[in-house]
């Protein structure tokens, strides 16, 4: 079985799955696993220097010669040399992340790069087009890390019907259903995030795996939104203190100051006091460690998504 | 064609669909319109007396003769004789929002009624199948109103592999597409609300109507995440300053005294100053006022639904 369609026909991938950007943890090794799998593996420069995504892109095409992409973070303080790097190193996909890409889009282009800029709301999605994107990820407030305000449910028709390129969907997904249900409200592909964080290639700490496994549905938190760039991550004392600071004291700034380094200090030590654990609402429904190629195997089982088709169409009639 | 299964046995209704209960704009007429095509109408009793609401009942009884609910606020200084009320007035579904009501059940279940709270965790959801609910509704922070904190996406998904009871989906649901994407996350039925709204029958303010229909998609806001009971509403002058209250001067209090009165204020004189103008996400999809049934029939509409069902196994081959 062959997933056809525009977003395998830009990204050159066998299945319309990316895997998400997450700052510290895709890294070559995860990316590299993805894309070996059939999905599009995405190296996050996050707040990392040239440099270090230099490494990570030689790294992964050391691994394989599948494509891959590299998903920009437009806050880093780097964000500008590593849009230029992206365009020196071709990198096949470049994604950009909580930000407005417009003044690097037409370098990316002609450097032959597709661009895909995820986006969380209507305008940014409608400029994207008009500057040439080739496709948007439209990301849900469900999502693990930056977050904007609409949830997948609306978010994705909204973009779906505001533009003519096609739409990736993000935020919330994990499973066949949800892949299915992505493709009910118009999405041509998804992206995921959470869920790789979990791929036994990925090099987050151990401890950040068990958070995840060990989640609750309840147990994701938005912090910063005083500061205008709300976080979703998993509770914890961090986070405790950072919503005392938020509903209590106020002030952008001291949440800021106990943020800073905090997803390092999770992803690399498993801090369970000062780290962030930055995850997805899905991170309830996750339950063990496996190899990405599995994942994303059981994210497009041909068979379950059939399945969940049927039965859905089956409550038209009567009977169920 | 017959919407069969278990939430229209339960319900009695043609279609597996639950109008949803808002305070002050659910009434007798709304919800006799929607019982009348199909669906189950439902009285909101919100912060009412026990008069108001027997009134509405009566009156509702009057126009059909057809399944209808009563929504219990259980915030409300009047839940307790609301509830007593729900039992003697036998009335067919009791939904019940805003809390744990099961000290209720058993009166309501030996008064011969269908019982169906609505739930935005897994643990409440849990508990109500223990205490003898026939079914719950699952509301994603989508929705208009108090809201919890899960998104429909994962929310769903989350109480469907908890409870072995039937769930149905709320939440950001207002067309076949996303009927559809409830089916496939394992709903057996919907809840819509905010579409709802703009039916000719629904008696609140042209000015709430017009604030729907002209609401964008970054146009609702959450205020009232300090006092514990956050609540999603369009964007308005009372709104800022509940926001500058929330950020800046801190204080729970204030909030709620800001919001005292607001709703009726919007719903039955459209005071777009100090009226609270509740509603989904979703708003930025809706563009019209139409009868209830035009609305029952674009939500059912099996055509498209069918359609879209097989679009969405047509992303399986090759060629879209």
């Amino acid at each position: 079985m062959k997933y056809g369609g525009t977003i395998c026909a830009l990204t050159k991938t066998e299945y319309p799955l990316i895997q998400g950007g997450m700052a510290w943890v895709s890294d070559a090794s995860l990316a590299a696993a993805v894309s070996m799998a059939g999905g599009l593996g995405v190296i996050a420069a996050g707040n990392a220097p040239p440099d270090w995504v230099e490494t990570q892109v030689r790294m992964l095409r050391e691994k394989t010669d599948k494509p891959f992409g590299l998903n920009i973070m437009l806050l880093s303080p780097y964000a500008e040399q590593v849009a230029r790097l992206a365009a020196e190193l071709k990198v096949p996909v470049v994604i950009s992340g909580a930000g407005n890409p417009d003044s690097y889009i037409k370098m990316w282009k002609e450097a032959g790069c597709i661009v895909a800029p995820v986006v969380a709301s209507r305008a940014l999605a409608v400029l994207m087009e008009r500057m040439g994107a080739d496709f948007v990820i439209a990301e849900g407030c469900e999502a693990g890390g930056h977050i904007g305000e609409l949830t997948s449910l609306v978010l994705w028709p909204e973009i779906v019907r505001s533009v003519s390129i096609p739409v990736v969907a993000a935020g919330g997904i994990f499973d066949a259903n949800t892949v299915a249900a992505a493709f009910c409200l118009g999405a041509k592909g998804v992206q995921v995030g959470t869920r790789f964080i979990l791929a036994e290639e990925c090099n987050a700490h151990a401890a950040y795996k068990e958070r995840i496994i060990k989640a609750r549905d309840i147990d994701t938190k938005v912090t910063g939104r005083i500061t205008g760039h709300p976080v979703r991550l998993l509770k914890s004392p961090l986070v405790r203190e950072m919503q005392r600071v938020e509903f209590e004291e106020g002030g952008a700034e001291k949440i800021e100051k106990l943020g800073e380094g905090s997803l390092m200090r999770a992803v690399v030590y498993g801090d369970r006091e000062t780290g962030s654990f930055m995850a997805g609402q899905c991170a309830c429904m996750l339950d063990k460690v496996q190899p990405a190629a599995d994942i994303v195997r059981e994210l497009f089982d041909v068979d379950r998504i059939r399945s969940v088709l049927a039965a859905a169409a089956g409550l038209l009639e009567a009977g169920i």
